[in-house]
């Protein structure tokens, strides 16, 4: 777990029912995302375990897709998407399992926006890539496929300069649940995982005397 | 002004720079978001003014486009797109001008997180419409228009019913910066914008004693 002196800087844990929804529960059995909140213990983000941690071992999730975690506090993970549309593609989602934005706590909320913005800042610092967008989709309608609510954070590399212009085609049909994407390396998670957490750390230590 | 029970549950206001890029500024006279924020002053969201007051004349940006107005706090503005997608795409960005999401403080990113998940509540009130996308571009490779960041909350009709298969092509062409939009429709908006404040008042009374 991590120290106090971080972790007080965040929103307070919370009763997991929120207003909006009263019936949404705080695991699913069924839900990919909550098998990876179950198997990655929180750690201080500003202190990351070493990438042959066994807090971080992408086999955890095993017999699902390995995960690669940037982030686990006690509200929220982030990890690698599996089926990255860009190097880079990372998920954020509470801990517990809200199926849409609106079933996640106040405190969830609020933690979901602050390190939206330092894992923007991140994985811009991890990949070099200064464009990205961020998407969240709520239901089937909006081309929801896990229900386990979640931000994407894709960087947005000048696609059209580099494959004359197939890329942005390609990241508008893709995005909202069409067409075809390749999986994630194994080796390259690895790495870019490791160098994003390491940025979530350096990020967090400069804001410190601020916060 | 809000009064202060509603306000202190809010993160304070902070220094405009951030230590993400200290280059930003609060305020930029060619901004259409920023001419926004300087003509409508903050209310208490839980007590909206009428249509007819002056703080939401939605002249009040005349000669630039009209704007209805959702919610005005110290930190954030929300407002109806004035090209939407779907009937209650609205526009939530911090009242200060910050390019990117990257650019906010983490008090407004926090905020920015709290009353997302506030407005897609009060959106899906208004409109009847449960499922939604959320959207936030940075920079130009990411197809961003106006260089103040805002996050777009767009319902999402099941349109394939309603047209014969068009809509979510459509929706995909269009929300990265490419196709038609319609303008909005001025009775329309006051008529919507009034719906989207009352659900957000409603909806923060409701949360109030969990606060």
């Amino acid at each position: 777990m991590a120290p106090p002196d971080y972790l007080s800087t965040l929103p307070p844990a919370e009763p997991p029912a929120s207003p909006f929804d009263p019936s949404a529960t705080p695991s699913d059995d069924s839900c990919p995302f909550c098998l990876i909140a179950s198997k990655y213990p929180p750690f201080d983000p500003t202190k990351p375990p070493n990438q042959s941690a066994r807090s971080l071992d992408p086999d955890a999730t095993s017999p699902a897709p390995s995960a690669f975690v940037v982030l686990s506090t006690p509200l929220l993970v982030a990890f690698l998407d599996i089926l990255p549309l860009s190097t880079g593609h990372v998920l954020l989602c509470p801990r517990s399992h809200r199926p849409k934005l609106t079933d996640a706590t106040p405190a969830e909320s609020k933690a979901l926006g602050y390190h939206l913005r330092i894992l923007s800042s991140a994985v811009t610092r991890a990949t070099g890539v200064g464009d990205w967008n961020i998407v969240q989709n709520n239901g089937a309608a909006a081309a929801q496929v896990v229900h386990h609510m979640h931000f994407h954070v894709i960087p947005r590399p000048e696609l059209n300069v580099r494959n004359g212009g197939k890329g942005r085609e390609r990241f508008t049909s893709t995005m909202f649940g069409r067409g075809a994407r390749e999986e994630l390396d194994e080796e390259e998670g690895a790495v870019l995982a490791g160098k994003i957490r390491a940025a979530i750390a350096e990020l967090l230590l400069e804001e410190k005397p601020r916060l």
